[in-house]
């Protein structure tokens, strides 16, 4: 099976593919979050990895919009990994003019970037793998990154464990084509409520009465005006289960828009 | 009364700012949000107005995750203000290797950026106005910012109206050290729900009791674990009246942390 993923080589999404493949499985990396989705409309790859949420810096909006706008797409799976970010650099005491990462990894040491290199230019990259390869050919420069970057693009630590939360975890989605088959424990869902007063109230009420569990509620803007609001819902059970079927289809009803990312 | 804003002059705030100044007030840019927030903080501006939330981008996350660290700070008005994104180069005709802007408006253009763009350089920075001054400066460059900026900087429109959404609307809130004395219409509130199931459904059960209008409910990571939330939420009425001051009692008991924001 073929698995895309945010690259270059050393990325957490890397670091993530890393933890799900199997020894037959393939892993097939792309410059940007979009480029991995479009791999997968277009079937170079099977399946596909990418970042949903951080537990400093919440939701991956590029994951979450790209998931919007392509309908056909089902979460199979989900892959939670512990993030420690390290500052690196060519050597370790040279001097840092700039210091590159991705934008999330960035906020998620806001604290000590802030104590520490207040006045160093930050430069937001696509990945925080790209940032360690910048890291390695220019002088002067650190980069946020990941233990694995240290060996691959030959750095050296200048700080570890820099984030804002000792304990901070990113969680990464499977994508397919087609939606699981075998029993799962969880299902995702989208939705935006209609115009009215009380409208997620009564929504949240019939997850209430149904006694179904709800673990995540996150919203995004609609893109329709300032003020609407679109809902992803992580719940737990599998969209199969009878009881969550029923729910389900009457929440259905309540809404203006509704979809089942998938059960996993 | 001096009035800070997230600059360089031409910035989006900056249009916000001079809406909401008078003859008599002084406006006083800071590069960052945080640099705006810290002289609030030390007395060196009076009241600042900052970006919050965008139509098609959600949150600004910088601002509230600042608000949510400083506990003595009220938003006492908003603004609201049309956001229509221009491409801006030195020559309307010149080569475009590379492509500036804030992150936000860089991500509102998403739609066009990859049609015309897709492989040019997007380099998120500052503000969209610090974009206009890096253009007006480097060849074969253009940055994405508003209509202020082209005399400003001295630059041509490439292309105008180029963000994902036509009617696109920017929120900025106004903060101050002081609460609002006058009557109002608006209140903001943060709150985090007890970890026990349906939390928020007894929250919202509340406001639909009472009949109070909630106008906006929007989730952040907590920064305790994954999946533990901070909601934003805003209603319609003001912290002073009689029902709404009950209520919010009542359910500040029902919550974690919970703290008003302020009445507008």
């Amino acid at each position: 099976m073929k698995i895309g993923y945010l690259g270059p080589i050393g990325s957490y999404s890397y670091e993530a593919a890393q933890k799900y493949k199997k020894d037959t499985d393939e892993l097939k990396e792309s410059k940007t979050i979009e480029k991995v989705f479009s791999s997968l409309e277009n079937g170079s790859i099977d399946i596909c990895i990418v970042p949903l949420e951080n537990a400093i810096q919440g939701a991956v909006v590029d994951t979450m919009d790209t998931i919007l706008e392509n309908r056909d797409l089902n979460i199979i799976d989900e892959i939670v990994l512990d993030v420690h970010h390290m500052l690196m650099s060519k050597t370790k005491d040279s001097t840092i003019a700039k210091i590159y990462s991705h934008s999330q990894a960035l906020e998620q040491c806001r604290t000590y970037l802030n104590e520490k290199f207040a006045d160093v230019e930050k430069i937001p990259v696509s990945s925080t793998s790209y940032a360690a390869s910048l890291a390695q050919k220019e002088s002067d420069t650190a980069c946020i990154c990941n233990a694995i970057c240290k060996d691959l693009y030959n750095l050296e630590i200048v700080s570890d464990n820099i984030q804002d939360m000792k304990d901070n975890k990113t969680r990464f989605i499977v994508l397919s084509k087609s939606k699981n088959i075998r029993e799962t424990k969880k299902t995702s869902i989208v939705f935006s409520t209609k115009d009215e007063p009380g409208a997620l109230y009564k929504i949240l009420g019939m997850f209430s009465i149904a006694e179904i569990n709800l673990t995540k509620i996150e919203s995004r803007p609609a893109k329709t005006k300032l003020g609407d609001y679109i809902f992803f819902v992580d719940l737990e059970g599998d969209e199969k289960d009878s009881k969550i079927k029923l729910t389900l289809e009457n929440i259905a009803n309540l809404c203006d828009e509704f979809r089942i990312l998938g059960s996993y």
